[in-house]
């Protein structure tokens, strides 16, 4: 019965559900542990665009106590939960959250953070970053959390405008081989699943995409007893779901028999009037990617200016007289549809940020203007706390192995 | 956000709600056209102790469509869907629903049904069916939807008190198959997700029985990448869970290490105080059987009388310094905790309700006070609807192949 | 390089042989023990007739050892495991077997089993009960191992043929659940790629026959990557598979991208000309069923009499202008191309035998001349041995529990 | 039947063994003709050190059908197969096979191979380039198809003995990704059900390293049926393996349950001493490692030296009263047990090899002496190649979106 008009939610609310994420992600626990005594942050200003949820908090709460001052708006409009913002005023954060949903309300959020001249800048997109490489006054360096945002920030370092140091937090092995795969591919399918309550065994989902989201998405589906066919445009990727089990077919052949479209691709436009027109009455269509542009939304409204709203987040667009459902306005269906990521990958995506933030404040002098992986040290210490967090123990290399590399 | 207060739902959604169902639960349709023209249940009226859900919905509108005057009262206290009330009251069909979650309000809704002596009788659980067997008028047969309910009439065949004929719904292979296995395998799992948000990758889920819903949920967990155990009784039960892969053990030695309990027994205690004290910290507690007896409620209660609600559906228990989440009070996790199985799951299971009350309509006077499967050519007729509207073909045996088998 | 002529192995392998069979079968040992005090079956003559293996020594030894006379005979004239007769005959078991791979010396070894007039018949087929079923001596009863068996013996009983209590092993949950399933589902794999070394990922697999053996060989192939498309005739088992995450489609539909076809339906002519002349160039064919009747071997061998041996069990039919492989000449790929079901399996199907047998000798004055279930009581006793050889402990049902039942 | 003393193969067997490589390996004829006309590799000579096994010669006469002159040895004594010496041998190929499998023989090969000054070095472990490396003539370049290898060269590189560039095969996707994974993770489990026959659905196997190669083999075992564990000594892998369900531990804490133990971690003694007497009476052990230095022979040998021969490449080893199984004598279980990986699969992986001994003959004078990955431009040729070979069509990129990366 989540599709139902809901109050807003109490402060109350977002305390217990900040209890709840704490309660998931140990590892930044310990991380503030060990950093707190040395005010590592002190005097650092830290602008930050992130989806405003409760497992955020806890990063942004951990940063404030290691003495850095925060200013934060969100990355989606969609994606914030209220009564975190109201939960992290009363904690004396600067949020920063034009009402309205327009895109023009968006930028300004952004704007109003840069406003304070942070000195590091934490983003989610790409969006953020692009508008602070416009300003004058010094920036140590920044974060980035998503893969479509580093390609963005790789482009952008062709064309020479990168203008700090930024690591790219989600080429982490500790990031994107879980946020990605099982975060991602985990909540999607709740997503899809809270939605529209339908039965994923038989189903035939059409993955679009195979990159670390896509076989998240494709494996989970799989292990619910879908039948899922991938799309790609890079052969090697092709080949891989090929082999994985999985049948691999251009978009266009897949429009007899799709039951979901699943997009996660970082591009525009991946599924647009050509494919729809063919595709079967009952159809579901949504959006895993982080923009909204991987479904043509212009051409579903312009077929269909007064869909029908059937549950929340549940539209249905009349098309040549079939049905075509399309879930959270194409925009990603795992936070607008769900709760996001588990605090327990969340824990490890923002434990990246969190050591990556470290690592540029103590580093700000020896690092360049480019784009930066997470440091492999950082990684191994991540891997390490979250073994610990697991209750996992592994072994050791023997000193005659480590010298057998050598032989 | 769906752990919230939420506004009582409105009438319109409910006639959305219900859209949604039929558009996946065409079997129910299909059969529903068959029968109409030919007044196949004109004079008789049904009472019906069912879970009052938009799929519940579409079965009671289509025997109202066929003739049936019909008398319904919910199978569980919380599993209730209020929109769902007011729009079948609307459509006429007679709502016995006292307010009060107390067992003799529950009680007291079936005894009101059944004053209105309708001569076939729809149960979930058997308690329905143990209320009507002690009437004195006439009742034509009767449907059990549950395992547990059918465990229990058979008890009660022994001990001859069985005095109209019922048909074990659960024991066709159309339902348990499927709705047992795919669906509440799904939706518990659906129901553990929208709940806690909790990752299931990494996860040791130790499920609690291995019959058909054991299985379906254990395999889904597994789907998602969760190291599943499994407890049982019996041995070839048990063989069978250790040969698909999973460890098998007694639920006293999986203590120390199990992440989330789920119980889908039958029984009661299932999980205790000599489990839950050795229990680790965050551990959590759900059900999945029909009945709230699986945990033992009396003694985390007796432990800690004001457990915190953290979220919705979501209580903590503080038992030896230790964190005991339980969800949905014990109560079935994928009623109460999410939508309850999949419309198209509960297509198969209602056209075998659907059928087997039409069968019952016309052989009444041939069949005997005792439990039946349900016939064999019903089952069959279900498997072809189902494969039609799922667009399958499968292949005809040949003449010869016909007479081989008698070679 | 299992692929070329070998020499006769020797009595010494056959010695190792079954020194690794019984290393993997302690079940059957533990049962021995049990029983070999009383003489359980002095007096008793058996007539067997199964695939001579190594594990099959270990049945037959035990017999021996509990005090029976042993006639045994070929189940399959390619199926023989030459050392492992070496190996009987040396322990003084009186083996038929006329040389020669007619269909006639095969007869006729049953025949002159049955001239020893035993009065316990063990068949793996049909074949040979259909051949005692004629005699005029006294039979106490027999046991059938397997469905396309107990198949036909239903259809005699009907027929009212049957003389002898005849109990059907393969219907005992502790026979298909993991004989026919795991058992079979591996070895049928393993044969394939002995035969053949072909990568599974990938390739597109279709099951003909969706029962215990087909539901074993579809979750193998898929665990293995392949992608795997059922074919069926009964609606309800299609149902299933589709649900189970395969495509289900007609075999002629399949023709156009099939890489293997693998039969285990049962019946006859599954695979046929209407079929293969539609296959792509280099489709592979083989069968898991016990008859070698599933793949049309007629209409191959009228279309090409010269197939090309490619390798040991492979064979290449040229038929218009493509090539058509087949495996094993059709016969049961498992059994004639790798080592037949694994020593742990047969364990598990054995002591069925062995129980079922003893279970006989015991009660032979009070079983009627039909087709019986293996009792309950021998299938939780085999449960309960297994778990213990496999180290598994499980929960015992409480007092409190025992008595839920008939509330 | 494998398990028996066998006659040497026919040459026969040979052409029939490569006609059934190249039905199966359709990528390396493709790229031979495109190349063939241009007398590609005319004048090149080429060592190489590889398995000699029918998907070998097939690369082997590639490149003399390119025009280059070849010289082969064997990358391992026991993987050699004779039949395809012959054959090599007939079609002209110099094959250097001392007789004898000591190590030093093996040597001898190499040393053999580099008398006739080969200008392109093709290896599989590294130990053929540490002789070349030891050379005075002028080398082209060379070729690694192993982890194990480049591990090796990277050592080497920075020690500054790398005198001509070297690419390494293994780094490229569509070896690594394919050849790994899915080849050797099937074939691992292929040799040991050859030379075991045992069950694999509910056995406890400890797979010990979770690269590629660990990952293909967890997959497929888990695939069957067993319970994984994995061993690892790397964070982030371990972290990987238990987020894909497996349970990660220290070897130590494995012993009391393991069944079966596979090495695939490139390193040397990974299970020894302390790990083997505390091993459960029955385990067995095996490597799919490239050397035979991951399991401890000279343990094992010091505690019995005279092991028993169960069936061909299956000893028992006693220790403490206790069996230990060892298989292939702790060499690569595959290729000695089995018929190593796919024809499929290794053309993906000599595709690599083939265009990358182009790509030096084309770029001798522009590349330096140091390791090289495979350049994108082949792994997109292959990937192309590979899809085209298994009728997949893929979408193709949009104008438009190959703009976006650019906003």
């Amino acid at each position: 019965m989540q599709n139902m008009p809901q109050r807003v939610p109490s402060l109350k609310q977002g305390k217990m559900d900040l209890y709840w994420a704490y309660e998931n992600m140990q590892i930044i626990d310990q991380i503030i542990k060990r950093y707190k005594s040395k005010d590592t942050l002190e005097g650092y200003s830290i602008g930050i665009c992130l989806h405003i949820t409760k497992e955020t908090a806890v990063l942004i709460l951990g940063l404030q106590q290691l003495g850095a001052e925060i200013f934060i708006c969100p990355a989606n409009p969609l994606s914030t939960q209220e009564h975190i913002v109201s939960l992290l005023k009363e904690k004396g954060i600067k949020v920063y959250r034009e009402k309205g949903k327009t895109i023009q309300s968006f930028f300004k959020n952004m704007d109003m953070v840069l406003d304070n001249k942070p000195n590091i800048i934490v983003d989610d997109g790409g969006e953020f970053h692009k508008r602070a490489l416009q300003k004058n006054y010094k920036i140590f360096g920044g974060t980035e959390e998503t893969s479509s945002g580093v390609n963005r920030l790789n482009a952008w370092y062709k064309k020479k405008i990168i203008k700090y140091p930024i690591i790219a937090v989600n080429q982490s092995r500790t990031k994107n081989l879980f946020d990605n795969r099982y975060g991602t591919g985990q909540s999607t399918i709740d997503g899809i699943l809270r939605t529209t309550g339908i039965l994923l065994a038989g189903k035939r989902i059409i993955v679009c995409g195979y990159g670390w989201v896509g076989k998240g998405i494709a494996n989970n589906a799989k292990g619910l007893g879908a039948k899922v066919i991938v799309t790609e445009i890079d052969p090697v990727n092709a080949l891989e779901a090929f082999m994985d089990g999985f049948e691999v077919k251009p978009i266009s052949d897949t429009t007899s028999f799709g039951d979901v479209y699943i997009t996660c691709t970082g591009q525009l436009r991946v599924i647009r009037q050509e494919h729809i027109k063919n595709m079967k009455n009952g159809v579901i269509l949504c959006n895993a990617g982080h923009f909204d542009v991987e479904i043509d939304m212009d051409y579903l409204n312009s077929e269909d200016n007064h869909p029908t709203t059937i549950r929340k987040n549940l539209k249905c667009y009349k098309i040549n007289k079939k049905n075509i459902y399309l879930l959270a306005e194409g925009r990603v269906i795992n936070l607008v549809g769900g709760d996001g990521n588990s605090p327990e990958i969340m824990a490890l995506s923002f434990a990246n940020q969190l050591l990556s933030i470290i690592h540029i404040s103590n580093n700000c002098n020896k690092l360049e203007p480019k784009v930066y992986s997470v440091p492999k040290k950082i990684e191994n210490e991540i891997g390490v706390l979250a073994l610990k967090s697991f209750n996992i123990q592994i072994d050791n290399i023997t000193k005659e192995q480590e010298s057998y590399f050598y032989s």
